[in-house]
C-alpha cells in the first residue's frame, strides 16, 4: 500500500525544477526567521569541525539549494567570532525517495557551493541518517504527502470509501482516515529526525496548512485537485482508463489544520517548539492563469497519475484540466485562502 | 580540459550494470584478502557507534554493492565480540562523478541492506567527504581513468601529439605525457583520501595493471581500444565525423606498470602499505566472442564516444568494432596477458 510521491524530474519546461517558485516563496519569506532561530537557538558542539545539514524531501532544486545555503550562511554568521571557523566543514544530505530524479539534482548543483554533497535515497518516514549525526534539518512542502493511502477509503465496498481522489474535507469518515494516517506519519517523521539530530540541533518545517473551519475543496489547491479528479473521470468515460481502477485511485495528500499540526508538535516529547508561525508570502496569491495553474499541478501531481495510468493518459488528463480550469476561473477567484507555516523545533 | 569518464547507465542490455562481471571477478578473488586485512589491520575507534564506508568510482552496481557488503561483513565479524555491536551503524558513501547514473544506482539498491545509503556526486581527484570521517574506502577499476587528457598529446602541431586514441605504449613521448598525468592524479587521489580517512582506517585499491615490458597495445584491452580507434577512422572516412575533431579525440585511460604503481604508493607519506598483491581471477580469460567483447567495451568506452560524437555515431562505430573484432580473433587469442592488483593501505 505504500506510495511515494515524486515531483516530475528533469529540467524541461514541464519539470518541478522549473515550476517550484510558489514553494520557494515561503522559504524566502521565512529566511529572516531561520537566521534568527539559528543565531539564538542552535546549540551544538563544533569540536569535530563538521556541521551536517539535511533537507528531507528535497526534490530537484533549486529551492533545496536556497534552503541549505540559507542555513549554512546563518551558521557561519553565528560562529564567525570563533577562531576555527575556517576549519569548519559543511556536509549536506539531500534526501528524497529513491525514485526522485537525483541525476538532475546532482547536475544542477550550485557551482560555487562550499559544502560536501550527498544524496540520500530513502523514505523520510523512517531513519535515513545515523544516530546523532545531524545538526540542522529542514523539510519544506513535504509533510502533506502521506506515506500511504488509508486502506478503508480506497475500496468502494468500505463504508469509509472516498469517492473523490483526495480528502475534500466534506466526509467525516474520510477526513478521519486521512487524519489518522497523517498523525502516524508525522510521529514517524519526528521520531526518526529526533534520533538523527544531536541535542541542541534544530529542525525547520515549512509547508501548507488549512485555516480552522475551511475545507480543502474550498481552497484553490483543493479545487484544482478536484478538477484533476473530474478530468480523470472524463478520461474514464472516454474509455481511456478503467473506471474500476480509477475508483481506487486516491492521492496521498492531506493538508492539516493549523490546530492539528500544533497538537502533534506539542505532544512530541523530543523537541521544544521554538517557533510556530503562520506566514504569508508574496506568491500566496497564485496567478489565476489556466496555463500556469495546470503546469503547477502537473509537475507535482502528474507523476503519480502517470505511474498509475501511464504517460499518455496523464498528458490527456492535464489537457482536460486546462480546459476546465479556464471555465473555473470565477470559482477559483473566490477560493478561501490557505495558509503556510514555519515551525522551528529544537532537539532536547 | 577536464573530462569525466562515465559508464553507460540504466539497466538495459547495453548498460554497465549488465556487463561488469569482469570487474566483479577481481573483487570476488580478493574477498578473503579484504577480510583478512580488516581483521588484522583495521584499527578504528568505535566510540561513536558509526562506521563510514565509501566506494570511489562506484558506477551503477552491482559490483559496488558486493564490495561494500564484503567490507561491512568483515567489520562486523571483527567486532563481533564487542558488546555494543548491535548499536553500530554503517553509512555507505557511493561516490562517482555527477554525470554517473545515480538514479539507476539508487533504484537497484539491495533491498535487505543494513546500512544508510548516500550518493556522493563529485570528482574523486579532490575531496568529496569531510575530514577524518571515513573508516574504510575502496576503489575498484577506477584509477586507470585520468582526470584529463595531457594537453601536449592532443593537438597534432605538438611534437608529442598522439596519433592513436589512447596510450598504446609505443611512443615514448606519449607514454611520458600520460604517465605524468597519472602520477599527478594518483597523488591527488591518495592525498584527498588521506584527509578523509581516520587514522587506522583502510583503503583498498583494485584494478588493472601492466606486467613490466608489456605494451598496452599488446594486451587484449589495448587491442580492443586500438580497434575502436580504427573504427572511428573508418567512420570519419565515410564522412560521418570530422577528421580534425577525431584527431584531437583521446581517451583518458592509462594502465600503469606494476612498478610504477608500487613506486607511487611507496612515495606517499600518509599510508603504510599492508598488501601489494597481483591477483589472477577466473574472469581474467575473457571469452573471445565478438558480441561479448564489443558490448564490454561499449558500456565502458561508448559513453565518452557518444558525448564527443553523438549517440548515432557511437552506435555505428561499435557496429564496425564488432566486424573488426571478428577478423581480429586470431590476433586477440595471442594477446599478452594483463594483470590485476589488490593494494591495501592503512592511514597512519
Amino acid at each position: 500500500m505504500s506510495t511515494s510521491f515524486t515531483m516530475i524530474g528533469g529540467e524541461g519546461p514541464e519539470s518541478y525544477r522549473q515550476h517550484s517558485k510558489y514553494q520557494g516563496g515561503l522559504l524566502e519569506a521565512a529566511t529572516e526567521k531561520i537566521n534568527e532561530a539559528i543565531s539564538t537557538k542552535l546549540n551544538i558542539d563544533l569540536a569535530s569541525n563538521l556541521v551536517n545539514i539535511a533537507d528531507f524531501g528535497c526534490s530537484t532544486g533549486p529551492n533545496t539549494f536556497r534552503a541549505v545555503q540559507t542555513i549554512i550562511d546563518a551558521v557561519e554568521h553565528k560562529y564567525q567570532q570563533e577562531n576555527n571557523l575556517e576549519e569548519i566543514e559543511f556536509q549536506v544530505f539531500f534526501n528524497d525517495s529513491s525514485n526522485n530524479d537525483f541525476n538532475t539534482l546532482f547536475k544542477t548543483l550550485p557551482p560555487a557551493r562550499k559544502y560536501f554533497v550527498t544524496g540520500v535515497p530513502a523514505s523520510f518516514f523512517g531513519r535515513v541518517l545515523p544516530r546523532s549525526s545531524l545538526h540542522v534539518g529542514v523539510s519544506s512542502y513535504s509533510l502533506h504527502f502521506l506515506s500511504k493511502i488509508p486502506k478503508k477509503i480506497k475500496y468502494c465496498d468500505s463504508h469509509a470509501w472516498n469517492k473523490d481522489i483526495h480528502c475534500t474535507g466534506f466526509s467525516k469518515e474520510v477526513v478521519r482516515a486521512y487524519l489518522d494516517q497523517y498523525k502516524v506519519d508525522m510521529e514517524s517523521f519526528l521520531t526518526a529526525r529526533a534520533q538523527e539530530l544531536v541535542s541542541g540541533g534544530l529542525l525547520f518545517l515549512l509547508g501548507s496548512c488549512l485555516p480552522n473551519g475551511v475545507q480543502m475543496s474550498e481552497t484553490l489547491n483543493g479545487m484544482m485537485i478536484d478538477c484533476i479528479g473530474s478530468s480523470l473521470n472524463d478520461i474514464a468515460k472516454q474509455g481511456m482508463i478503467d473506471q474500476e481502477k480509477l475508483e481506487t485511485f486516491k492521492l496521498p495528500i492531506y493538508v492539516a489544520y493549523t490546530g492539528v499540526i500544533k497538537q502533534i508538535i506539542e505532544e512530541n516529547v523530543y523537541y521544544t517548539t521554538e517557533r510556530f508561525d503562520i506566514i504569508s508570502h508574496e506568491n500566496e496569491e497564485i496567478p489565476l492563469d489556466p496555463e500556469f495553474l495546470t503546469v503547477s499541478f502537473k509537475v507535482t501531481v502528474g507523476g503519480i497519475v502517470a505511474s498509475q495510468f501511464g504517460q499518455h493518459v496523464m498528458e490527456k488528463t492535464f489537457e482536460v484540466v486546462k480546459t476546465k480550469t479556464q471555465e473555473m476561473l470565477p470559482q477559483l477567484a473566490n477560493a478561501k485562502p490557505g495558509m503556510q507555516y514555519l515551525i522551528v523545533l529544537k532537539r532536547i
